[in-house]
């Protein structure tokens, strides 16, 4: 009798353990962090959240990085609210300076290095991390990438008494760099792999402009060449290229793409390809884990831009609220923080092939990525012909209604 | 007639701010913050408590790590609660590994590096840290202290193949750890100022008798000694003591004592002495602000043991919640761990004089410490005339009830 009893207890407390929701979980405090958290407070008063960061927590604009000299800013200055402030307005809980080591996907459970915690979603948001190149040399390691608060901070730190930059990488964020430095004096070399400054992006006779504007303000190019060794020097450093060439130099600065960090997901076994593989709804391949942001690969492409992520948290808060909703991705142009020459770009779906048509006017230059039967897939705008965003657009929109849901 | 009507709503939104009470905040997770977290929470299911430390907050008994081999204890395996754990139990928020650096008193605002933080009532509970001594030599800087759990994860990792240990520190926690490490084994040498074990604490008869014991089961003893210089050696360390004696031992650790950390009571402009001064209701000198447990020094004396600190914890949970209360501290005898010779200490008040009486019996040893009219002032009881603690210390309260408050 007393133990029927007992059990009876102990089944009444298990059973109030368990009705009580675990909260939603978030790994990650960068735009697609707190955007999300802040989508799902605005929602719902009452849902628990709680947030899981690797770093401080400090809430600021990452793409605010690559332009922030010329905005005078510091590290510090670009922090726009604390970890404390955070919790505060949107009435969640944040453990910063906490890394999450494993998903126990089956028990909805995170293994952290503060304990362990139960989730009833969880929302992978852990960003991407920078890619390092393997350099020989006694400077490699000395190869700073600026891919967040920390990193910025260590940046202006060795600036400090610096008066010549080398970045490698001739990409969008290698160029926004080149022209953030070169238009507060610094003088800089950038080095790409490929004919021309953001080729990937831009027609050859668009990243030629740009790279003649930035080179007017003091920036040096070697292009179609890579760096082979990176020697230490009494004050400074010296790079070998592949051509022979060498450059001496303050400081490095290596921005040659990010890689979407998928190792938890991985080991929890969700699907990941160059991303964590989610589908228009944000979904993983596991019940109740999404990913959000760059970490995430959405439908076969990796989209590291803010529109798709203020898109994407829209539908995944009111999903992760029981209201199943597909993302809706509309025409997301990109703005290059270039102002040597401003561009704004709208890319071609990936499936899309065709050629580009380029103009230059007074004004700017025009670049349309025509397909075979003559519809505008993409743009480059360049200048003052950046204003011609909204038409250009709309004639893509026309042309294909590029739709990930 | 609009500003007068701005200015109310104004006026309006400040008052509903400031009649949010700020939290009750805690800084330190050892047993005298977490407990005193306990105490609050049992007091008042709705008073937001607020806890900053700049650990990893893991729940342990600190006085446990002096005897944690012979329980065959692992760093982890002393962690009885996580950070996740407790806030689950206690509803209240921990923000583990975030410094404290500054307390604006004025402002009741605390300034870390998370973010700033206002308070109601603030409570330094941050401890003591270890004393560290200067020696000589490039092995200077590996001397181990045993503080907390990740010094002892630390200790234990660096005593994986050692066979010889030096402790420097012939007091309770250097002799705890002597017969900790000699009961499993090991060689253990002990370096001390004074001439017998706990010099401080146990009258020569008994203490020489715990020195006997210990030598029995490996310690070797270098008493009215010092450490002048330790040198590495390829494997382990070489220490050469004043007297020219030289010591081979694969681990060093230093035992000398803790020092109450005052720094940021002192920087906010707290009385500060050896510790955080405080009354016998452990307010400090600035409005709002109370300091508990191994920082604090009560009426003059520092008290780092676990008994005051629970009859502290109880007075200041009240006070906090608006039931002043002073601390009423019982006669606290410290049982010490050194099964090599069980002791029961009941230490004289620090305004009492007189001298000890021993006797020895089959049964151990029985230190009495007897004023020059005959009364007993304290006690220590070695042996199974450990049994006698309560009686004694019955003579000892009505010699003289010791009262803090």
């Amino acid at each position: 009798m007393i133990e029927i009893t007992a059990n009876a207890v102990a089944d009444a407390v298990i059973q109030t353990q368990s009705q009580k929701e675990a909260p939603v979980v978030i790994i990650g405090s960068g735009y697609a962090g707190y955007n999300l958290a802040e989508a799902l407070r605005q929602r719902s008063a009452e849902r628990e959240i709680l947030l899981f960061t690797a770093d401080d927590g400090a809430n600021y604009s990452k793409p605010g990085l690559s332009n922030a000299l010329a905005r005078d800013k510091s590290a510090a200055g670009l922090v726009s609210e604390t970890v404390l402030e955070i919790e505060q307005r949107l009435d969640i809980r944040i453990h910063a300076r906490c890394k999450v080591t494993r998903i126990d996907a089956a028990q909805h459970l995170l293994y952290t290095d503060l304990g362990e915690q139960k989730y009833s979603k969880l929302i992978l948001a852990q960003g991407a991390a920078p890619i390092r190149l393997p350099f020989e040399g006694d400077g490699a390691e000395d190869v700073l990438s600026i891919n967040d608060l920390n990193d910025y901070r260590c940046f202006r730190n060795k600036l400090e008494g610096s008066k010549h930059v080398t970045i490698i990488g001739n990409g969008l964020i290698g160029c926004e760099f080149a022209n953030d430095l070169s238009g507060k004096g610094y003088e800089v070399a950038v080095i790409g792999l490929t004919g021309w400054p953001m080729d990937r992006l831009l027609p050859q006779e668009i990243g030629r402009r740009l790279q003649t504007n930035l080179t007017a303000q003091g920036v040096d190019w070697y292009l179609e060449n890579t760096v082979e060794q990176i020697e230490k020097l009494a004050e400074g450093y010296c790079l070998t290229l592949r051509d022979g060439q060498v450059i001496t130099t303050d400081l490095v600065v290596s921005a040659v793409g990010l890689k979407p960090r998928t190792e938890l997901a991985e080991t929890a076994g969700i699907a990941c390809n160059r991303g964590i593989v989610v589908n228009g709804g944000l979904r993983t391949s596991v019940t109740d884990i999404y990913a959000l942001g760059d970490c995430a690969e959405i439908q076969g492409q990796l989209l590291p831009y803010i529109a798709p992520i203020n898109f994407g948290v829209r539908a995944l808060a009111d999903c992760l609220l029981g209201r199943p909703t597909m993302a809706q991705y509309p025409l997301m142009p990109v703005m290059v923080k270039t102002p040597a020459l401003p561009l704004t770009l709208l890319m071609p779906a990936p499936d899309q092939t065709g050629t580009w048509q380029v103009e230059s006017t007074a004004m700017g230059m025009r670049g349309l990525y025509v397909s075979a039967d003559g519809r505008v897939l993409g743009y480059a705008l360049a200048g003052d012909l950046t204003s011609e965003r909204q038409q250009w657009t709309d004639k893509v929109a026309a042309a294909d209604e590029l739709s990930v849901a």
